[in-house]
């Protein structure tokens, strides 16, 4: 092992894109670490404190938060969803890479972090799905959603790709082997830059 | 293929880093070209023109250096050396990435390159050695040179080691594969850079 402190590698991409898989995929060849979020919402059947979330009340969410201790953050249904810098900058310090599975508003948040640790590990990458028509067959599903639910996933992933600008990398989609051999080929190359050596 | 316009890849280390290897292996897969030099030093047996050099007469060497074709350039032992501007912009405006083995010395003159063409296209690796010992061991070769030979070769290696914190990227040198998979992990990674991406 270098001596390199870890980066914090965040993904972003429309329900579709495949990110979550890639993400997943990375984390369980042991190559990186996957952030853990904390939520309000309960626990569903099967779900384990601290491995699939850290599962938190109402009131010690909005006391970390107050505190600043989220990198980014979002209420979703009523329920709060976050990303604790603690927990980043501990897996980096130590050497760890750091997967981050997020929307745009939540890479914005990153982005904007002026924490000096979180702003040299950062880079980013937006998954964009092949084309719209793939696209649309992958939000499908089985068949058993109203054409109104699978509109608003379409509309709501479109608006979602409006901002791969923003990110440092972008992978378009093609099969899952190719997707993956390129998302490790990022990770093996922002681990050769000199930058992230140096420290 | 996309409509992304090509990189200029300059590769720099000493002799025994391996680094001409890798870029003769990586314009051998097809994956990139390789950038011919121009050269006023009489071709050896087998070598033919347009393939491993042009071959100039110092007169012509000496007109397009005055008229500011070559990205960079070198007298060594008497001969000149260089690299056409035109070439690696022909290449890179067709989208093709282009691979340069260049010493440290010559990738200074095109890391200060002006043109724009260049500033866009230009990323660089340098590669090292895994040690000093295996340095000295691959430097040491059949075991038929001098030792004064050899502490020469030695002493000019470690001397363009000092700069490998200029470059970009920093390959350590392990195995030939090992070498020749994070090669390619760099090259598949910068392609996927929106900076490069959106022109």
């Amino acid at each position: 092992m270098s001596a390199r402190t870890g980066m914090l590698l965040v993904v972003s991409g429309p329900s579709g894109s495949g990110k979550t898989t890639l993400c997943r995929r990375l984390a369980d060849s042991g190559e990186v670490r996957y952030s853990i979020s904390c939520t309000t919402r309960s626990p569903r059947p099967g779900e384990v404190n601290g491995r699939d979330y850290h599962f938190l009340t109402r009131a010690e969410f909005e006391s970390k938060l107050a505190a600043g201790e989220f990198l980014e953050h979002a209420e979703v249904h009523g329920n709060l969803y976050g990303s604790l810098k603690s927990e980043v900058l501990e897996h980096i310090a130590s050497g760890l890479d750091v997967v981050m599975d997020i929307d745009v508003q939540g890479a914005d948040q990153v982005r904007d972090c002026t924490d000096p640790g979180i702003r040299r590990a950062f880079v980013d990458l937006f998954v964009k799905p092949p084309s719209e028509v793939e696209l649309l067959t992958r939000l499908s599903g089985r068949g058993t959603d109203s054409v109104e639910v699978i509109s608003l996933r379409m509309k709501n992933a479109l608006e979602e790709m409006k901002h791969w600008e923003k990110y440092t990398y972008l992978l378009v989609s093609a099969s899952r082997d190719d997707d993956f051999g390129r998302f490790l080929s990022l990770l093996n190359a922002e681990r050769m830059r000199v930058g992230r050596i140096l420290g």
